[in-house]
């Protein structure tokens, strides 16, 4: 097994959590075992419903059925902490090839936990797990540690049309 | 049905075509039927093996078994337009909910097609169908019809460590 590298996916525009399920999808096809991490998310995505279709597919979420507006709660916090710790011992096992780390700059954002404790549990992976952290707002250091960095910046988008998130599009 | 909207994502970063496969698996989740087009490439991908794992997915390759690095051939040309031909016939018969093109960008960029031929292709497609543009250099005639535009910016990338295209991450 080669070194696993992580990789950050940041930016205003579309396709961060895409391009994360673009590559769980790629690596299932090479027979490899992923596991999905969603935070801040807790609503019900059409993802979710991939473990059906993927073999060595694994989708867990740790957020709340609606997004956080203003103030997280000690709520938010609490299921934030503790995907945290799961993650951690995800990427410390190394049972899977590759790691996705959705929306995990986004709850960061809103200091669910600390940016030490997340790089704590980034520098604790096994080596060959491939790991992707995605989410707007990635701060300085996590670009540094990481080895592959896109920013997924808005050009242009179709909500300033009206038109509002669709199923099996957006969610 | 609604109306579908068509996507660009362009620029020099990792995530476009494997954005478009993420939107692919999201949309079959939601019970969409997906065709995917790889122009350029036509090598041996993993996602090539997604049509064994996923329901109502199609993948068709219009490239050849190696890059373009300089001038194209004649059946560089041939292939591609091809290509182009079918997909213009997926886009108008409406069959599929999400259509891509994948890596189209970068076949206009080589002049395989012009960029008429492209625009009168996607102006000519069933009103529900939602289309996916790839690849670098996106033209300003392109991004100006298109309804959502994500530039994927490199910010760094792991071939600078002289990491190659690993199975299952990049192909």
């Amino acid at each position: 097994m080669g070194k696993g590298y992580l990789h950050v996916y940041t930016g205003n525009g579309k396709g961060k959590t895409t391009a994360a399920l673009g590559l769980s999808l790629r690596a299932i096809c090479a027979g490899k075992k992923v596991f999905f991490g969603q935070f801040i998310k807790g609503m019900d995505y059409s993802e979710l419903k991939a473990v059906e279709l993927l073999p060595n597919f694994e989708i867990q979420q740790f957020g709340r059925d609606c997004f956080i507006f203003n103030e997280p709660t000690e709520k938010d916090i609490a299921i934030a902490k503790e995907g945290l710790n799961k993650m951690g011992e995800v990427l410390v096992k190394g049972e899977y090839d590759l790691v996705v780390l959705d929306e995990i700059n986004v709850a960061l954002y809103f200091k669910l936990f600390s940016l030490e404790e997340l790089l704590a549990v980034l520098k604790n992976k096994a080596d060959h797990v491939e790991v992707i952290c995605t989410g707007r707002y990635a701060p300085k250091e996590l670009i540094d540690l990481a080895d592959l960095v896109t920013e997924m910046k808005e050009i242009k988008h179709y909500y300033f049309k009206g038109v509002e998130a669709r199923v099996g599009i957006e969610k």
